[in-house]
């Protein structure tokens, strides 16, 4: 059987005029390729019925899958669903499914549906319809001459939940793909470089089946196993055994698996052992208790966050000296020692981290440049912090310091659960 | 004289493998879209003969500028040159002058040549050669068939210096580009329907040669306005004009203008007025406090944030009432009510605002579905509290309430600087 070739097609003005970046092209082609379905063409356009019909012409001759995105909204500018009725010779009409989930979105949120909103429930009569519970345009599948058309709005969460729960699994039965079986170890600390020659002899050893990628960001470097394969069954129990080796080399920086999240993963971890958490945050602004909350359940273990942003705070609410500030600074070995002790007493939890720095462009001052960030780790054993020295972009300063700090109370309480 | 059209050609496996992330695309687009050259399409395919040629082949077609980036490294799979010889009908010749450049690039590294490298200096003859001073690659420009294609390499660094010094320069010169001018309207708190029945008329009368777009995300939605023209001043004096009439039907809706920043925005307006500002987070969980942080110069209004996960540090931080907690629960009026005005009395800001809700997909009870978020502002006015009935995404939850719960500050505040 031959791999099916997919094309993306990308429909929206904004993406042309460099307004906003085409995340969506990158995140089908990543799912795509995860399933063996070979990406041939991405293909940009505007919201114009030409350029859509010769899109569509032109990918209909490459590949087997088109995988369209945009246009979808209730507005004048979004003219999909009519030009693929002109591409498929047909006409919209009422799709009264996708009616009754544009009533029951409408009626949830108490607010009235107007005329624009109810024609989004109109679908070219072939397709077959896609329900979309994220927002209000829903999804399309169409089959046409043997091949595959999806029609999806061009919203990137909207999108990937079509595309999760509908689109990939449909995709891989009506193309029986081959087999492929991914397997992601997430490591924490340690940078590409170091990893790739701690793991040298095991990765040229790797089975000829068996590919691996490196995946970068923030700190973090993921590793990803590809097998590809006849049975499923032979190929997991084969990426397991590579993975059991390579765990062997580089165990304590690995924090987690597949879709594994850092703090989630600790929170389970400190779950794990009944231990709780208080956050004392000034450069990180809110954003370590973030990488928290937007995890459900961290209510478990985190009891909560003070972000003292203002040296009044950091006296009053979390009881930082006034002399440790005018000696040494916001920004200081001794600030962060007394916020992360202080936290976690004002919170009564097991543990309390804290993290002060400069995140940067402004702020700089002598001997404290940009990127110069100051974290500590307190718990019953005693409090200790330690600097990180980073780079010179506001936010990788403020995400790479919060997850390496995240990484410090893994390490401190048994690496992985 | 018509506006010259473009196509941008990215050739890469990575892009179409997902593995890394098509900057080039955006950055072009971007940097025409400033000169006034309409990008019609952007195409990205495989390092392959056949992908290439069509791609040039349809380019032709749709465009007077093709912009090819990749496929000029010194290995074997790179072959966008001896596929642009074909495409051309012409031949590799070795171009003396970069040869001497490469030579001399190679001298200054210590490193030796070898014939991989200099094979990277034979250039299809028609070419006009681009010195290249970031990198071993050159650029080269044709003029065929009263068309221009630029071949540059992939490396995003390289591939901006040629286009910034010579690319961009030159096709201004070549096509004597008309004038763009867009702008951007950000409006929150009403969603695009409704906004799009608020501005129907004017959107009617737009003038022919000025365009309106929607873009919408997490309650809010941006209207782009562009217009072409001969005369750069008049055409910003008509948007202006346009922009002004608009105004006048949503003024109270619009928080600012092309690259502003909701909370950055809001800190400026409080700036201005001498204000300060604390937060209290259950649900937003510190993703209300990065808002604000996230961009610099926070510290000149935000006090801080208290995140209060657990009720206990809504008792115990925040003075929440144990008994309002019993009775009504920490999603409640009576729960924010407190945490706003507490939090102003605790951080002794002007402004206080709260927010406690079920982001989901958990927590749910009795009369309380997931997206139900109530939210506070207390100043020396007093102290309201508002609800919303928002949808089942976690995140969306999250930031659509932090951004309405933004916005209630702009309002009562005077609502735009």
């Amino acid at each position: 059987m031959k791999t099916p070739f997919a094309e993306i097609l990308n429909i929206g003005d904004e993406i042309l005029y460099g307004q906003i970046t085409n995340t969506n092209a990158q995140w089908i082609s990543t799912e795509l390729d995860k399933i063996g379905i070979k990406v041939v063409q991405q293909t940009i356009i505007a919201d114009s019925e030409k350029a859509i019909l010769d899109a569509l012409n032109g990918a209909s001759e490459r590949a087997d899958i088109i995988l369209i995105t945009g246009g979808l909204g209730p507005t004048k500018d979004d003219i999909t669903k009519k030009t693929l009725c002109k591409f498929f010779d047909t006409e919209l009409v009422m799709n009264n499914e996708a009616l009754l989930m544009l009533e029951e979105f409408f009626a949830k949120r108490g607010k009235e549906m107007i005329e624009s909103n109810r024609l989004q429930a109109t679908l070219p009569k072939n397709a077959t319809y896609i329900a979309n519970h994220k927002g209000t345009a829903p999804g399309m599948w169409f089959e046409h001459k043997g091949k595959i058309f999806v029609s999806m709005p061009g919203v990137p969460h909207e999108m990937e939940y079509l595309m999760s729960y509908y689109v990939l699994p449909n995709l891989q039965k009506f193309f029986q793909t081959p087999k492929i079986f991914h397997k992601m170890i997430k490591t924490i600390g340690v940078g590409e470089s170091f990893l790739s020659e701690k793991i040298a002899d095991w990765e040229d050893n790797l089975p000829e089946n068996i590919k691996l990628a490196y995946l970068p960001a923030f700190g973090m470097v993921r590793l990803r196993l590809t097998g590809v394969g006849e049975d499923l069954e032979i190929l997991k129990q084969q990426v397991q055994q590579e993975t059991d080796k390579l765990l062997l080399l580089i165990d304590k920086d690995v924090y987690g698996f597949d879709n594994d999240d850092l703090a989630e993963m600790v929170g389970k971890l400190l779950v794990s052992q009944n231990k709780t958490l208080a956050l004392a945050e000034s450069c990180s602004g809110g954003y370590l208790a973030h990488c928290f909350t937007k995890n459900s359940g961290a209510s478990a273990f985190l009891y909560g966050s003070v972000v003292s942003y203002d040296n009044s705070i950091k006296m009053n609410v979390l009881n930082v000296k006034k002399e440790t500030l005018d000696e040494f600074g916001a920004v200081s070995e001794q600030t962060v020692l007394q916020m992360a002790e202080n936290v976690r007493n004002l919170m009564k939890t097991d543990i309390g981290v804290a993290i002060s720095g400069i995140a940067g462009p402004n702020g700089a001052t002598e001997g404290k440049p940009v990127g110069t960030i100051w974290v500590a780790y307190s718990d019953k054993d005693g409090t200790k912090a330690t600097k990180y020295q980073l780079g010179i972009d506001r936010m990788a300063n403020i995400q790479v310091s919060s997850h390496f700090l995240i990484d410090w109370i893994r390490r401190k309480n048994g690496g992985r659960i």
